[in-house]
């Protein structure tokens, strides 16, 4: 297989290191923006020098964001050419289109690590997929805010500090928002969902509350209740369609989200022959998020052509199909409330429509408020 | 795809129930030991009546135990036929005869079930291993001794009221032996080991420590330590070879494996571009253990022919080679003791060998002592 690698970075290092140590997988092309003189004659600064060169079958795409790898990955389908990428972003923003593009262009389009980094969690969903259907699935999916919530815990620390911490140790980035608002992990769970349910939602069907307002307060609350605080995504299959969200959750003290530390993930599916199955590991990082870029090129030289689902229905998000208590901390009264925790409430069960349209608005009046599934 | 599926109690009529559901699966026979007029047509009760039929590609064994299993499976090889087998007893045994059997007559032998039941371990494992070197796996990989050591910590129960009642709920045999001495976790290990490491170690290369005697006073001693009590299956490559062993194990509180309850397993590999990845579900039962042997066919449909691993090295078992402190209530005096835990004591690091030497010697003048690692 001779691969064209579109960026250099973290992960693209990555690819090229382990991709050097495995026989049959050579990287002929590096497209960088600016000179890399240490990649010698792998360097290109034209995509089209790769696109053109019939002996490049895949293409490995870890430049991020949405343009302009969305064009880059678009063209590389229509020249014929495989595509691997560990962009989440890209594949949960323009899903449908580029499903059909593989499909069209007979080409293979495989994103392992755009979910889970170094988890084998997409591959797997599909075994089980193909087998019975998913129920649902929900997990740790990103290990910034996993590491924030973890040394909130462990250090009685506030927010901002870990936050600082996080971003010295290089876990978390200059600018925070897409994983502390919970966008990263929405991405992540527009993809898991579309391949568990076989549908086509799009980041506005996944309501997102992110943690960028806990404070101590909130994860002593937790904790005086035997609980703690993590940030999930989740799917479910409904009556009327597909519940999927992001929030964070007070989750059982002593259950395996809670055992989960550091920046660590686990991602659980369900289903009826299975039961619950989990996967647990470094979902970001140089290496793990290069090897499974790795393992989708040996998986499409072995012959994999197939997305992880064959299944492309219309999107029936059914957010108000699933419900449970909240613990909410807000100056806005909180709806339906039935205990005091610590400077919050806790709720009675809402659905998750409910609650999430309820923080929306309340959010207008109350900027600071901060609300966890309790589950 | 034409199975001839060889048995049908409790696993195999799981794979029965799940290839119906399937298009192109197809269960020509059922090999059974006495009347079964629900199978229909497809009960037969002489193996070669399978064996004969050019039709079936594929043989699904399910029998469990070493023999008829053993002849039926290489009969099968010899056939032409490919593979199938959830029996870790007879892939453990006769580990290095079914894979050159399968080289020899160019089938497919896939075990997924044995190790594991339901979850996808073996498949993973193969994963990771075609690009980079496993360094190291362990496990809670039997059910039935979770379900005890779990039900221990929960109720404060001993250790024969609760094995009373895993019998009762059917998740301990009417003999428990296999389990409670540690011998399913043995099976396993032999099988993770050599896959993880291209090995071909047997039963007698893996020392063994089960929980037959362990007491409600040794659960309080590891509480009073903040630690949990499990067993574990380990795999390690060391500077001299391969230490693999089975022995109950303090593992720390807030530990992933301590938050693996009732008859749940967990099992994992470290290697060097993932780090740390675990696996958890069901490790037995039905249909978890039944789909994990219907995936194999599909895969095999899809064109998997390889074992796990492509190499068969020679043994190089090096229990000397890993050391840790152990726990251990005996009336023999116990090596190198550094503090007293509750009624036993801790020692100073041992090495794994040392360990089970010294046991095996104590355990003739006192036969109810019991040991853990702490890990």
């Amino acid at each position: 297989m001779k691969i064209g690698l579109l960026g250099c970075g973290t992960v693209g290092g990555g690819v090229l290191d382990i991709s050097r140590s495995l026989p049959g997988l050579e990287v002929k092309y590096v497209l960088v923006r600016r000179d890399r003189p240490e990649l010698g004659a792998l360097a290109v600064t034209d995509v089209n020098a790769i696109l053109a060169d019939p002996e490049v079958d895949t293409v490995v795409e870890v430049l991020g964001g949405l343009s302009p790898s969305f064009e880059y990955v678009s063209a590389a389908m229509k020249a014929g050419k495989n595509v691997v990428t560990a962009n989440k972003h890209l594949v949960a923003h323009h899903y449908n289109d580029l499903v059909a593009l593989a499909r069209a262009n007979g080409v293979a389009f495989r994103c392992t690590p755009a979910v889970g980094g170094g988890i084998p969690w997409l591959v797997n969903l599909e075994r089980a997929a193909r087998v019975n259907p998913v129920k649902a699935f929900w997990g740790i999916m990103n290990g910034t805010t996993n590491f924030i919530l973890d040394a909130m815990h462990k250090n009685g620390a506030d927010f901002s500090e870990v936050l600082a911490e996080a971003q010295k140790l290089g876990y978390a980035e200059a600018d925070p928002s897409a994983d502390i608002d919970g966008l990263d992990i929405q991405r992540k769970c527009v993809i898991s969902a579309n391949v568990s349910f076989g549908m086509l939602l799009s980041e506005a069907d996944v309501p997102v509350l992110g943690i960028r307002n806990v404070k101590a307060a909130d994860i002593a609350a937790a904790e005086a209740h035997g609980r703690v605080c993590r940030i999930l995504g989740t799917g479910r299959k409904t009556a009327g369609g597909v519940a999927a969200y992001v929030e964070p959750a007070f989750v059982a003290a002593g259950s395996l989200e809670a055992a989960v530390d550091k920046n660590f993930n686990m991602i659980s599916f369900d289903t009826e022959y299975t039961g619950r199955e989990s996967f647990y590991g470094q979902g970001a990082g140089r290496y793990p998020t290069a090897y499974n870029a790795v393992e989708d090129c040996l998986d499409i030289m072995g012959g994999v052509r197939a997305f992880y689902t064959g299944s492309f229905d219309p999107a029936v998000p059914d957010p108000a199909g699933d419900a449970h208590p909240y613990y909410i901390r807000s100056s806005v009264p909180c709806p339906l409330p039935a205990e005091t925790w610590g400077e919050g409430a806790l709720t009675r069960p809402l659905s998750v429509k409910a609650a999430h349209d309820w923080a929306a608005g309340a959010k207008e009046a109350d900027p600071g408020l901060f609300m966890a599934g309790v589950i």
